[in-house]
């Protein structure tokens, strides 16, 4: 790539500038401050070392960019526009308003050339990391002597605010000890975050903190001298090829807003447009007497990126094309894997796991069961990529064969350490880079601290799989610290999450099965530490477990529904068992899904869920949430308040989740003199 | 303080190892590993230098003690009662039992001297933080030359969990820039985890990663040999009174389950009994010939603390009787703020702020209401410490003559820096130390960061307050991943938790006052980016308001109601106004918490909402939730998608949120005779 002479080099860089300033001023909306801080190191990032194409944005190999600071989105709407991606002016015009390619924060799937959703600080910085693990796995699997297909860079803009997040900690320290030496971070060291200088509350040594990450820390850069700034990725990408590279931090010191005349280097320029009389000044200040949304032609020409990125992407067409001639198995399966396709084995596999698991009637966890059919379905998918945040041998997420990672080797299950948040987001992550199906594991509670990166996958509906064990009071002695209440229905209100409670190892074996097979979204699965009975063993059912919800045990007239999940199915079970001796005839539904369930025709639902019977609901968590399936009249058998540390026994007694007391609910919602005849 | 011999010091530490061994073995669940590693930095600590009175742990000036790696709960049980507290040996016998004062983690409020409920990892920690900022900020507001009431240190025990944790980079970043040079935190580094010897996913260099965040690091010590660790503990304290005292991370090389022959320097001792074998191997081994339960008489002895308990007690007490004589009005203030009582002149303020702000009927958004309130209490009430995360100016959390907290300067208003989770875990060490009452500001989507700090809260019952603004779509262009849409409801179902989310200026000083009132848990205020038009003008409704829900606006032969809620009550009122004028009589209720609402007595909510009426919901948020109120039949109108960046008002039209959708599900509703019958 060539190098542009340093005049040309500041005029590329005003140009993304000042399509900041004007799209901003347009919306009267926005961030113009970090684009113009950090204009001058996009323009030697992205003109003289970004491997990528234009005309293709899904290209296997090019290097991944990420905007950690999200809320600075016109810089990548800047540089996908002048670097040719099919991203119109009128759509930076259109700048924040609905349905544009060019929403207020960068949004994967809409706008080609973004390749993660950022704006909750952090987060992006985490998801580059899981790019990084991503291509280091996927490089090691299958990169053969004199064939590279794996051999791209991750490059990460972030701010103070990433790393004031404690996510860049978890992020940050586990990229360091797995040495993710192709991952490239620029630190934009303005100083300034939105209460004004940071000084006041941010006064690490960003640097000796990196170095104790095990990071190639490079600073201080000038972040608005070309030549340093290249100088710099230079050294990171030499070092990152050395036996002991590292991931690289390099902190350049910019001025927020550099450009503004009167507003550069305060926070007014953070989040705010300039105002009329400010974007004039700065136009004067930086020289530039294009009209707004205009670009010179030679700073057009000069930002053109589209024939050096066919150039190189057809460099590694080349190399795909010998790698399919000399590995052709293995060229076959890295298509399908990156194309994200389940292999053909895969379907009957699952078919015959279903089979297998409903023959077993011995009563197990689901955690267990989980476990169980990761073991079966596992070996058929060579794509999973699992892992827990330290608590592998309590969430069993491992499996029989499966292979640890590490930081030297390649596997397909990794210890993230404590770090719920960190490993939700790096998996966003390896599922954005592709390749993998990432899955982890930790306590149900603690899906609280990855809360808004199980977010962030539904919304840019990324197939990854949470295991969420130890889901209840079922947990015992731990405590209310650790036993869920509010998280399965908390849960299920995030958009596009499919929440699963599955009661049985063939609900967990179909659970696991829809969350692989959902290509368009994230899947929670909430899993007992309990042993539970076995509540189906047709493997015939599976089909309807899909559906979300579906009738379990059925009974002539029936006067009731009773309505249950995971662990407490088997209560409904033996609630219906009770009432028939007494002549009350009911039906049993699992619900192990409401999320696909609510998916299902009304129809189906109503046929489930007869809309003129009653309904009374059992799981062992908060309540509320059932009145949309029971109404105001049924009853909904839950806990409402925290639990207590005691043996699981002991507590489903104490809080009244108990056969005995779905079985009152109904008694007090069904016709007296119906249960009398039936009886006479 | 005396040392006891070497030997001695041995056993004393052997008793709490066998105590927790015991303990473990008996309730067949537990964790002893952490117990043992620690026992020789807790003799130490606790025998030799921690400032506390078993008689009372409520002791304004005692030392805190936190124990962050809060699983080794049994460690803080074996202290308490071995130095006197109430808690008697038949509780500990009771481990992990129902109701009994020794539940799996430590829980404050459940056993005496345990200060903060701990096992989430990394959050007892940034709560030892809070607890350091709130002894610093009262030690520049209460002493007097000459007359030093508030004197104490914060004594932190964390494990390896709790530094591989995002929350403790937030927590420990702030405390390094903020000084809190009496806090100081023992690391349990044992290098073993749940999955195992950390080295393959934790390999930061610790001791520089504090250095880089300003603490003064003490490493490496060995955690079995008390002459070190006192002599640490020592230096820690002198330095912590030098003019740039610091934070001190002491760093404790120890070995996990110190004491068991075949377990010690393995995860196997970590989380589960040792088993009797090993449990008699662990006896034969330390030489401890008493039987589980029981404790030699001279360890007994050596251990109590409650004379030295007493006589420190005493000499605090008499320099609080020397600073009544010398400052009587600070004096009372003092001990008001710390025993958590409202001033006098705060309830007629209250009622005066009322009225002035139902006076104002200008359009305001609710966190500018919310600033308001904050404007006309916060002068009442000095104990109100707030803050932001990074969002002062939008979250309005400032108030007219707020003064800005700093390194060396006592204030009522923190920027916290991004930390959203560090800042409610610290709010709730600030809370837990007494003296203050603290709030915090973010938009309301990141209260995903801090959810698990805020559930802590409310099973803590801490009066803490959470300012949550940029509720819903209306926070416009930012865009889907600032947008919530889960959140207000599936805060509400976190138990003990108040969430309000007001409509206009008047509701929003209601649920203010509501939240500063409460005593027993936790409030969150979900506020608005947009204005609204008031919907209250008489402040004579205030008490309807603290009730959490309501009836705004009645009309005779109502035939459905209407509820709202925050930003779209005032939705409903024109959805009345527009069904009125064809002839359909609606109620509309507003129900700014629901949480409120609930505790109302059957008669008042049937009242509010008559079962027999249909029922309407709007709410900018995932409609599910309203179900409760408004039945299978009812409507709730709200948003189950993720949002658009788009100006606010586009959003309401594209999602129907308006005032049409409602009236159109009124319709829907009303049988058309009655409401034809009406306009004839």
């Amino acid at each position: 790539m060539t190098q542009p002479s340093p005049a040309l080099a500041r005029r590329m860089a005003n140009a993304i500038r000042m399509l900041a300033v004007d799209a901003v001023e347009t919306a009267n909306s926005g961030h113009p401050g970090a684009p113009m801080g950090m204009a001058d190191i996009a323009e030697v990032l992205w003109n003289r070392h970004l491997k990528h194409n234009p005309a293709d944005p899904h290209w296997p190999d090019r290097d991944r960019f990420v905007l950690s600071n999200g809320h600075g989105s016109m810089l990548i709407y800047a540089l996908l526009h002048l670097t040719g991606y099919d991203l119109p002016m009128s759509e930076l015009k259109a700048f924040r308003q609905l349905h544009s390619q060019t929403p207020g924060h960068p949004e994967v799937g809409i706008t080609p050339g973004v390749e993660t959703t950022t704006g909750p600080l952090g987060q992006g910085l985490a998801n580059a990391v899981g790019m990084a693990l991503a291509e280091k796995q996927l490089a090691a699997e299958f990169n053969r002597p004199g064939h590279t297909v794996v051999d791209h860079h991750t490059y990460v803009f972030l701010g103070d605010g990433c790393l004031m997040e404690g996510i860049s900690h978890e992020a940050c320290s586990l990229a360091g000890t797995l040495r993710l030496s192709r991952l490239i971070a620029f630190y934009d060291d303005n100083g300034i975050s939105i209460d004004g200088h940071v000084d006041g509350w941010f006064t690490d040594n960003t640097p000796q903190r990196f170095a104790a990450y095990g990071w190639n820390v490079i600073a201080p850069v000038d972040g608005h001298d070309p030549v340093a700034i290249n100088a710099a990725i230079q050294s990171a990408k030499a070092q990152a090829i050395s036996t002991e590279g590292r991931p690289t931090l390099i902190c350049c010191k910019t001025v927020i807003g550099q450009g503004s005349p009167h507003k550069a280097g305060t926070h007014d320029v953070h989040g705010a447009a300039l105002g009329k009389a400010e974007v004039a000044a700065t136009r004067a200040a930086l020289g530039w007497e294009a009209a707004p949304f205009e670009v010179p032609a030679d700073i057009a020409q000069a930002w053109d990126a589209r024939t050096r990125g066919a150039t190189t992407q057809a460099v590694w067409e080349a190399r795909l094309t010998a790698y399919r001639a000399a590995h052709p198995a293995l060229a076959a399966e890295f298509e399908r894997r990156m194309a994200g396709e389940l292999p053909c084995a895969y379907h009957p596999g699952a078919a015959a796991a279903f089979d297998s698991i409903a023959g077993q009637p011995d009563a197990v966890a689901t955690r267990k069961a989980s476990q169980n059919a990761l073991s079966a379905l596992a070996p058929l998918l060579p794509e999973l990529f699992g892992g827990s945040a330290d608590l592998t041998g309590s969430n069993l997420t491992n499996f029989k064969g499966c292979v640890l990672a590490g930081r030297d080797q390649p596997g397909n299950h990794l210890s993230y350490g404590v770090r719920e948040f960190g490993m939700a987001a790096i998996m966003n992550g390896v599922a954005l880079h592709g390749g993998f199906i990432p899955y982890g594991g930790t306590f149900l509670t603690f899906s609280d601290y990855s809360r808004n990166a199980i977010r962030m996958a539904a919304l840019m509906k990324l197939r990854v799989v949470h295991v969420f064990t130890h889901d209840s009071i079922g947990l015992g002695e731990d405590g209310p610290t650790h036993q869920s209440v509010e998280h399965v229905p908390s849960l299920r209100l995030i958009p596009g999450l499919d929440v699963w409670r599955p009661a049985d190892g063939l609900e967990t074996a179909v659970a696991w099965a829809s969350a692989i097979e959902r290509e368009d979204g994230p899947s929670a699965l909430c899993l007992s530490r309990q042993n539970l009975p076995q509540v189906v063993s047709d493997a015939q059912r599976a089909p309807c477990i899909r559906r979300g919800g579906y009738v379990l045990s059925d009974m002539e007239g029936a006067q009731a529904v009773l309505i249950g999940t995971g662990s407490e199915t088997h209560l409904a079970l033996a609630a219906q068992a009770e009432l028939a001796s007494h002549g009350i005839a009911t039906r049993v539904v699992s619900m192990p899904c409401t999320n696909a369930f609510d998916r299902q025709d009304l129809a189906y639902q109503n046929n489930v869920l007869p809309p003129h019977l009653p309904a009374v609901a059992v799981e062992a968590a908060h309540p509320d949430f059932w009145r949309k399936y029971v109404g105001r009249s049924g009853a909904a058998i839950g806990i409402a308040s925290f639990g207590e540390s005691a043996p699981a026994k002991v507590l489903y007694q104490h809080f009244g989740i108990t056969s005995e007391a779905i079985a009152a609910a109904v008694r007090q919602r069904v016709p007296q003199r119906r249960a009398e005849a039936a009886l006479a």
